[in-house]
């Protein structure tokens, strides 16, 4: 069997880093309280993030919120909040989810410093963020010693298995799904369990008609918020990969399985593979994922559309946008057979006509069944003329349009050396 | 508008032939008769080709049937009909369809000598070829002077867009089917206007519920026998070049459109094309025919499930059997990802195991959505070993399995000559 406190002493914080956490945090709190005191501002701060509910690993942030009364704007709170935030980290830089708020750093830890609207439960929130203290009281007050110590085996569980973090670049379990999960289903071990024989989705309640409002993958009803799945952001594919690392892990009782590696000579696959390259505009990662994804699907729609093949496709967005395709045919046949209607339709004389004397007729109109078809001449048999006559046409997200023209692509030799290639040649279960 | 008469004088028999025939056809039916008096059997001659309902076009044979009565057995029949055949055709050779029959020359003109049951209208036939003695009945107390000119015509268009024939290469019109759809339709033009309008299937007679017997692309109640669907040999793609010939006529009012022509420099496709060469067998085309085509979509199969990308297919069935395969891949990727399970699937652990340490494994396994996938070396990847260890397990019919060894396989260029690729290089709509 595993052992779980070995594990858990790689992972956890040890006594001198939690006394520092604890101590930043208990300074940032204080300052925050002082500034509001001495400004006659209606707040309070909170320590929100896994340090507040003894859930934190090894290296993580401090999360504090400014609480401001309800009787403020959403303006107020957004100037003031940064304004606060701006005072206590000299260094800091305003970072933007549904409100402003300011990230920085303080004896080398992050911190950030979150406005938001004090909430009691059950009172209509203003934005998703208001939520947060409510999660922070719901786990404190559903814990023990046991179920904290089972909440971070369940983190490093997933952060190991890689399906840890609710971003959309990662489309994974959050923190505070980790904590429900452990807390509704009483243990590290029962979650396990679950997912190892779980069949389709999961649903936490059981007994409940999900089908008018959720149709995630995972839905767990949020318990401070009923018309909230807390488990919104997961995507099908890292559900499918906890369910087989659950079931390896009760079939191996060990975490060996997800160890990986590749020998190099397996690069060589007989295909071809193009890497595309565009600027990484300056807005939020979640906006650029999604439109990158998208580009994505596009680019893999023009070499399918030309029978070009593509056969596999990877992502990275790093500092760059880099987006892999790998595919069969180089180049196209000259030929392109091209189905006309069918014989009982109107327009067969007109396809008839307008075919035969055409330049790039090679063979027919001839009928195989009850379609016709000819053989025409591609005008472009290459994929460089198609792709940049394509790209062209296609709209790729307003944040990337603007930099159709400046994609470079790259033909991937042995030499070729990008992060989205590693990521491809050594795609495995759980990366 | 079409000049017919012009039409009909360069197809229809002089009166030098048709003389000729008759001549030829009394002189066998009165030998046939006297033979039959000497001999003391019941039985007597009769025409029943086209000759005998004048719709005969140039160069047409003889079909001569003797009616036996119906008291004597199959066996003998058949013995005294190719006995007669063979007194009458002295260097005749036998053939067989459901009777075995004598052909031979006679003058240059090929006569055939059928034996068959003599049978009245509302008798149960013994064999096929009864019945043919009651079409010409029906033929020639349906037809005027006029019908028989559209008969012939309506032959005429059918030879020129090559839809003619009920042979199983062909799976065209009969000579009997152009005599019904005149008569029944009442004239050529009917016939033309009916097909370039007909959207879907054709029905003679339309207010009559078919579903139960018959499922053919055209059903034509035969007026001697309403158990028989006397277009049953016509195929879909027949069916569909007559509907599109119909339409073209009524547009130009011409038949030039048949005409087609194909420059050489048309044959560089860009793709590979392999002929595949077996022997025939000594054995009725109709079999090797069917057998062929099953062969043929067998080597398709291959194509296309090895990745090879078939993309167009031709046949020739003549001294050799010819088969044609156009494709895109000459060489297979070394990779080959291969679709395992779902995720859920109690079959998922096992999946791992056998791939994890393979020595096939070139990537993953990996999770996609909700299934998993490895990348796998491929043991093959040229078509020649592919081929052979697939075509050893394959049965390609009786006739040609015993041929499997002898397969002789070209790899086109340009200087290939094969009727096949002629047959691919200029299909068009009426070939």
């Amino acid at each position: 069997m595993i052992n779980y406190n070995k594990l858990l002493s790689e992972y956890l914080p040890d006594k001198e880093e939690n006394e520092k956490l604890f101590s930043i945090s208990e300074l940032v709190k204080k300052k925050i309280n002082d500034y509001c005191i001495k400004e006659n501002i209606n707040a309070e701060s909170m320590e929100v993030g896994s340090l507040s509910k003894n859930t934190n690993l090894k290296c993580s942030d401090i999360d504090i919120f400014i609480l401001f009364d309800k009787k403020y704007s959403k303006e107020y709170i957004e100037s003031k909040g940064t304004e606060i935030g701006h005072y206590i980290l000299k260094n800091g830089y305003e970072k933007y989810a549904e409100h402003p708020y300011v990230s920085g750093y303080i004896n080398g830890v992050k911190v950030d410093i979150v406005p938001a609207f004090k909430i009691d439960e059950g009172e209509t929130i203003v934005s998703t963020v208001d939520r947060t203290p409510l999660h922070t009281r719901f786990v404190n007050s559903h814990s023990s010693e046991q179920i904290i110590k089972d909440i971070r085996l369940l983190k490093i569980f997933m952060k190991l298995i890689n399906v840890y973090g609710s971003e959309i670049s990662k489309s994974g379990f959050s923190g505070y799904l980790c904590e429900l999960l452990t807390i509704k289903l009483g243990s590290f071990d029962n979650v396990i369990k679950k997912f190892a024989v779980l069949n389709g989705r999961l649903l936490i309640p059981e007994n409940m008609d999900y089908k008018k409002r959720f149709s995630e993958p995972i839905i767990i009803i949020d318990p401070v918020d009923p018309n909230r799945n807390a488990a919104a952001a997961v995507s099908v594919e890292n559900l499918s990969r906890m369910k087989v690392a659950s079931k390896l892990f009760i079939k191996y009782g060990n975490l060996d399985f997800i160890k990986n590696s590749l020998a190099e000579e397996k690069r060589k696959r007989g295909t071809s593979i193009k890497i595309f390259i565009l600027n990484k505009p300056d807005i939020i990662d979640e906006v650029i994922y999604t439109q990158a994804i998208r580009f994505k699907n596009k680019i893999w729609g023009i070499f399918k559309k030309y029978g070009f093949s593509p056969i596999a496709s990877e992502i990275f967005v790093g500092r760059d946008i880099e987006i892999l395709i790998e595919y069969e045919m180089d180049i196209l046949p000259d030929v392109d057979i091209h189905q006309g209607p069918p014989v009982d339709s109107t327009e067969i004389l007109k396809f008839i006509d307008v075919w035969k004397n055409n330049d790039r007729l090679m063979r027919g109109p001839y009928i195989i069944g009850d379609r016709i078809f000819v053989d025409t001449k591609r005008k472009l048999t290459g994929f460089y003329p198609i792709f940049y006559s394509e790209i062209e046409k296609i709209d790729i997200g307003k944040n990337l349009n603007g930099l159709k023209k400046n994609i470079k692509i790259i033909d991937v030799n042995e030499n070729t050396d990008y992060e989205v290639l590693k990521r491809f040649y050594f795609k495995s279960l759980f990366d």
